[in-house]
């Protein structure tokens, strides 16, 4: 099955939109199975859109466009694709009527404009869309098939995902089946020496390893009659690298907060370098507040003395940047915060600032779990931003560890 | 001049790297006066690469690759494209010292395979990579030009920035230049307002606006020739819009850092529904140890009372989301931290967590700026992550203006 992805959209050629949109698709698309080809990002003209379509329609089962359905007049990839299509716009009236619904619900006054979406290509399914006004479209030409959908993340994941993914199994039911399996906290070769170890069990099994920002995916992938196969392999591999499993959906965050719940207990950061990084992922998750409760970010010493207590004489004789730092701090977040669990981070997130002794990139990582300290020392090198992503990560995975050692 | 972009890689068709790369080079670009025309992304296999080219080829002046540099076996795009340009590939001992250099020089034993990308296609220019062991490769097909680079974006964005940029700019000049002005704190409309009222002085002139993550641009654009015009006018632009002026490369985050460290000033936050995502904000920034002092952040009531002093019957008679906590919040912040100006945010980042009274989305935020508390109710509904986005842009919007204010 090939299946193409069109981007419609100036924004995107220009820079100032990032297209996460290919990645949301292919993600989704190579959970089921399936994969993207080729894609192709074109502004939103007529001559584009139509010579894209055209080369895309000649070598490709499945076409997935994304944006250029709004209601403004550079929107112009129903008009175009219906034309392409040989399919004539019909108004249809319960269209018109839930645009109509959808902003009396919020109050907002509708602009004539936007019935402009109530045209449908005859012969066309119509997707619905629950966060927007701009409907998606399933059409069929002749053997293949191609699906429009709206360019706003937020409305074309749930309209994918609900929709359009369950369709296209159907349609191109997918010859293999996967499972993948998210590590984090050792590196991508140890990950396969240990999958090494019990692979040879399991053969008509391909393994592949994904490096995503917070994990490596280990991605089993078995022939759609071999799914027996496939999910003993899981479990072997499950089990092979238990100490490293984290969550399959938010990755090491998800699974601290997983280990701090199901103890009932609390959590709390001290940042330095990370600036308040740590917890910002931690809050990024939804219904945290009922173990999440702080951080105390001491970016200058003198907050570190004043809100963690650790000692002008520890910051005076072994630095800001060292393990007894990290560890006072760790101590004076307890007992500042009251929670049972924290993590504590100072270093060096560069350009400025390294020394011979002490390089842009060194860390220093305490963790604390029920009064237990443990400390260790990194070294992150790379730009800034990168420093303080691996840091954060290092922390998170130092204190998964710790917690589930306790 | 028709420019072509060709991303190679089976990881961004896969969605486990996005690509941030076309965003980066169509910003540059486009600041230079060019565009992108088009972009393909296709996986690493000889047959996509050459199809891709040599469509490319067909229709383009400029055809940037990015990725396939490297050494492993699935790099490909160095001698696919030497192939299809008909360049023998020549053993370059000066690029093989250099390489060797790259991993002596940080103590790190060389693979004999990366000594692959020492070869160069003949008559190819190499552009010098600080960052990493892949050479760029800028090589002439015809009337055309066929630039390299390698895919890992802290390598590739100097490449682009220091020595292709220049060298695109020379062989097609470009026929317009461009001023962008960062405007934050006002809507899309009420900038266009604003330059309207300026605008009929400089005819000639070409006026967009980008919205992008934390400011809008108003982009200026002016033919070669008419330079002088395009100055005045940014001059006649930032004049009217003067107070929601903000840094260009920074946006508002970098302004706000500026009113602080031009009154040597110091800086706190205090937050509870962005869970440290303000100062997470400013300390992405290089420098600023010498104004931040640091953020309490404060996701459990208990937090609010302890560390900032929050009065228990404040929240029992007004909420945890009130404009009477985000007050004492902000007055506690000083207090605690010693800061001259700092921002406190509360709020319902939802998904749960909302009323009828007080739904998802709702914030207050107060600025203090020398004992001056400011107290300002928002609304940002929307997903989580989008709710947290726009409220740390409302808290740095609104301090910025505080500081400017006094």
């Amino acid at each position: 099955m090939h299946c193409e992805v069109i981007c419609i959209g100036t924004e995107i050629l220009l820079g100032t939109t990032l297209n996460t949109n290919l990645s949301f698709i292919g993600l989704q698309l190579d959970d089921c199975g399936l994969s993207v080809a080729c894609e192709v990002c074109i502004p939103d003209t007529v001559d584009d859109i139509g010579s894209a379509l055209q080369t895309a329609l000649n070598r490709s089962d499945l076409v997935i466009t994304v944006g250029g359905l709004g209601p403004t007049v550079d929107d112009m990839t129903r008009e175009t694709i219906a034309a392409i299509l040989g399919m004539r716009l019909e108004y249809r009236e319960d269209e018109a009527e839930r645009i109509r619904r959808y902003f009396s619900e919020r109050h907002v006054e509708m602009p004539e404009s936007v019935l402009k979406q109530a045209y449908v290509p005859d012969g066309a399914e119509v997707i619905d869309n629950d966060y927007g006004t701009a409907p998606g479209l399933w059409c069929l030409s002749g053997n293949a098939v191609v699906v429009m959908l709206p360019g706003p993340p937020r409305e074309l994941k749930p309209m994918l995902n609900n929709y359009v993914l369950p369709r296209i199994c159907e349609r191109f039911p997918p010859r293999v089946r996967r499972i993948n399996i998210g590590i984090s906290g050792i590196g991508e070769s140890s990950i396969e020496d240990c999958v090494a170890t019990v692979l040879p069990d399991f053969p008509d099994l391909e393994v592949a390893y994904c490096v995503r920002r917070d994990k490596v995916d280990v991605r089993l992938t078995a022939a759609i009659d071999r799914v027996d196969t496939l999910e003993s392999a899981a479990v072997a591999v499950r089990g092979v690298l238990k100490e490293y499993l984290v969550d399959s959906e938010h990755g090491v965050v998800g699974s601290v907060c997983d280990e701090v719940r199901r103890r009932s207990w609390s959590l709390g950061t001290a940042e330095s370098c990370t600036g308040g990084e740590i917890a910002k992922r931690i809050t990024d998750l939804a219904g945290v507040s009922d173990i999440f409760k702080g951080a105390l970010v001491t970016y200058a010493n003198e907050a570190k003395s004043e809100l963690l207590g650790v000692r002008p004489e520890t910051l005076a004789t072994h630095g800001s940047v060292s393990a007894e730092t990290a560890d006072e701090m760790a101590v004076g977040l307890v007992r500042r915060l009251q929670v049972d669990a924290g993590v504590a981070v100072t270093g060096i997130a560069g350009p400025d600032g390294g020394t011979p002794d002490k390089p842009v990139g060194l860390a220093f990582i305490s963790t604390i779990v029920q009064g237990d300290v443990r400390t260790q020392r990194y070294v992150h090198p790379g730009d800034r931003r990168r420093m303080r992503d691996r840091t954060t990560l290092a922390a998170l995975n130092q204190l998964l560890r710790h917690l589930r050692e306790s």
